[in-house]
């Protein structure tokens, strides 16, 4: 039999200007009571009629407060006997971290994250400041043609656009990525082996996961591409350094260095961040290499849309035959970033794998934002968009270049490459470029250093993102770089 | 000195008629007969007048092609010396792969990956037929409304939306899912500790691969949800099972059967797929064995949204404090499956990790869903939604329940739990769950079997989701379904 509960229970008044219904603030005293052990199991509780006339509530309050503690199983209550505590009191104090800043080393997570979380790199956030990497022009975006046609999509949708759930992708954006890359890019591809993924990071994730053992090698460039890096550690493999030269990726010189190494992840269009273009014959040497290797060819194409000098070089994919190259692309630079969209081109023996591992990933990609593009890219607005980008671009890049021949000389010798939105002010030898990029933040400059994405030490530069600054700014922020140059030199 | 090409290099007619331009066709022409040996390294091309009269186009083509050549470095252009062949020819066919149906294993992926491509489950495709699981009401979905929110937010969005890139969420998204979650599912946590992510299958993904090393095991209930199985084998952990009974998982059961485990993943709102709900003792058990072990736990709160009987159980991570909860839920059953977005809820120690794998996997959330979903939450109009859909689901459960009631006695026990928007047809002991759901497909019927979501055999049965059925829909699918049980019994 049940012991009457003894001391008389004291609970908090109730706060009826809250917005918390009186029920659920009782429901949790009584709860918080139980669980602190206040009352003890068997205890039996005051009777709904004498708890609301002593918290001044009504007793419909009382019972819904007690009924939602008898259906989780913390009351129980039974016909004559009223209702008593099931479950004893609980420590959770030994639950309880020391929460602090930099904890994430102290509870069991796993080895790989943990040295994932300590080698990552410090993100520039310049949204709107100059010489930000990889931004886009975001004010040149034609958002009244994206909103109208959203809205026209999800006005009547069909159920499939609801419910449906294609790992590989919505198939029309799929059927324009195709048209698009074999268009634009020499990419030979059916729509069936595109796969619709949230950017190239979710792509070269992807891909480190289907293709990649832990413990084993991946050859990357250096310097390279920091998310790369972080996908290839996050999966167990080993991502080894390979120089670039002004040609890019060197494939007799990666063989040298990584002889037993299966995968080479490159950027032949427009080498990240150099900018340099892999010429044909280093091409058929990388694709000769994958096929005396039983090996594949990772190709991200991240910014190849825009090109200043002759047509875009097809791509390596269209070369290969796509036999052994898993080519990667994104709409954030010809879109927008915070859109997520992007594809892998697949050979279609390993689709399969791919859409095993995306479906565990993710799921499927949206189609809310898949739909639309679809529509866009369908309606020619994709095309005329990087066609006037192309030449706003042309415009800023120009102006970056003729800013700098004017400003920087002595201090730093700036490249653009013939694609892509970013520049290189190559710094003199011995500077640490790390610690100027820190520098010339105090001038609302947040170029990206060289230096983060080197495995092994090399020349010291800094990324010039000239992709989001109209070109009168251009000029303003390269003299406020010599600024910072000038006081570095002295 | 170069030799002249010899013999004369015999090239396909150019068609004037085809999209792709003239340009374009010679220039992949020449490309081929560089690549396939007909005209070799040093070899001279004949000069673009000659070819132009040869081909019958205009110089200017064939310039353009010739300097695609020299740009991609196929060719060599000097002064005097005319137009050069710069590559050896490469063999492709050994890079060629024999194309095959089921051929992901046979190419080089990683052995975890040729694992979990073998052991995927057949996914139901049924989405507008019978019983499909986890299909909530498309047709009750407000797309106006969400047609109106999406054409209002991107018609003038700030750059910020645009260039936006921030790994947690979209800052209001995080902050309404926070406020809903504490008010709707006693949840405790800060805006800061919500992580949007792409569902839930994201969600465990990243849990997994934040908490876990190869090698590692993680418990699951049994019954469970394959998606989880999948990530934790992805991972390289090892999912090991714990029997669900009437009362979902037990702890003290679970640390009987797998003494060092440290991570549990359950689902106590509304055990998937069987329907339990986990009462206050096991709760506390579980809470407890977390703190003694110093390990974790996943609380997938797939559906709890919609209740039927009383108010929606408070979610273990309230009882918890956060402390060694991670909390995981979605927007696919409340609002559509395609939007792919939905949350974590993590520790606040462990959020540099988890941020830290979230931008290696897809960088950020796109903001075009993200910025949608937070209006939609900041107007009300996802209370009023779910109020609408709680009733709507209560009818098609009740009408669900009783058509079982008169159709199904002797072939089947139907059990709906008290949330939720399926319920458990249990079939007779001995019955191969599978090939009932498989012969009911040729009903177009689409249920779910117990079997696939099982790691060791038990009880059959089917799961019946009614979300997505109209009421008026649902008794003759239950006859549909007696006949297909009928013909099995026999």
């Amino acid at each position: 039999m049940p012991r009457a509960a003894t001391p008389p229970l004291v609970l908090p008044a109730l706060a009826p200007e809250e917005r918390e219904p009186l029920q659920r603030q009782l429901y949790r005293h009584l709860r918080a009571a139980i669980l602190d052990g206040r009352v003890g199991v068997g205890s039996r509780l005051p009777g709904s009629r004498s708890l609301a006339a002593h918290l001044g509530v009504s007793r419909n309050t009382v019972i819904a407060a007690l009924d939602q503690l008898v259906a989780e199983g913390y009351v129980e209550s039974r016909r004559g006997s009223g209702t008593t505590v099931a479950v004893p009191p609980v420590s959770l104090s030994a639950a309880a971290p020391v929460a602090t800043a930099d904890g994430a080393g102290q509870r069991a997570i796993s080895r790989q994250t943990r040295r994932l979380v300590s080698s990552e790199v410090p993100v520039s956030r310049g949204l709107l400041l100059a010489f930000a990497p990889g931004m886009p022009a975001l004010d040149a975006f034609p958002s009244r043609d994206w909103s109208r046609i959203l809205a026209r999509r999800w006005r009547h949708p069909a159920p499939g656009l609801l419910g449906g759930h294609d790992a590989a992708g919505y198939p029309p954006l799929r059927s324009a990525i195709a048209e698009y890359l074999g268009r634009a890019r020499g990419v030979r591809c059916s729509a069936d082996q595109v796969v619709v993924v949230a950017g190239s990071q979710q792509g070269l994730d992807l891909t480190a996961r289907v293709l990649l053992d832990p413990g084993d090698q991946a050859m990357v460039e250096d310097p390279g591409y920091t998310g790369l890096r972080g996908v290839l550690r996050a999966c167990g493999a080993v991502p080894v350094p390979v120089p670039v030269d002004d040609t890019g990726f060197d494939p007799g010189l990666a063989e040298n260095l990584w002889p037993t190494a299966r995968l080479a992840c490159v950027t032949p269009s427009h080498q990240f961040p150099s900018g340099a273009t892999m010429p044909a014959d280093r091409r058929l040497a990388l694709i000769a290499w994958a096929a005396r290797k039983d090996g594949w060819i990772v190709e991200d194409d991240y910014d190849s849309d825009f090109r200043y000098a002759g047509r875009p070089l097809a791509a390596l994919q269209g070369l290969d035959g796509g036999h052994r190259t898993i080519y990667c692309g994104t709409f954030s630079k010809s879109m927008f970033p915070a859109l997520r969209l992007g594809w892998l081109v697949v050979p279609p023996d390993l689709l399969p794998a791919f859409l095993t591992m995306r479906r565990l990933a993710d799921v499927a990609p949206s189609t809310v934002t898949q739909a639309a593009m679809a529509d866009f890219m369908d309606e020619g607005l994709f095309t005329a968009h990087l066609r006037r980008m192309r030449a706003l671009y042309a415009e800023r890049r120009q102006a970056l270049l003729a800013s700098a021949a004017r400003h920087l000389p002595g201090l730093a010798e700036v490249t653009a490459g013939e694609a892509g939105t970013h520049a290189i002010a190559w710094l003199p030898a011995g500077w640490e470029d790390l610690a100027v990029a820190v520098a010339a933040q105090s001038q609302g400059l947040v170029p990206g250093a060289l230096g983060l994405y080197r495995l092994q030490p090399g020349r010291p530069g800094l990324i010039l993102g000239y992709g989001n600054m109209p070109a009168e700014t251009i000029d303003p922020a390269i003299r406020a770089l010599r600024q910072v140059l000038a006081h570095w030199s002295r």
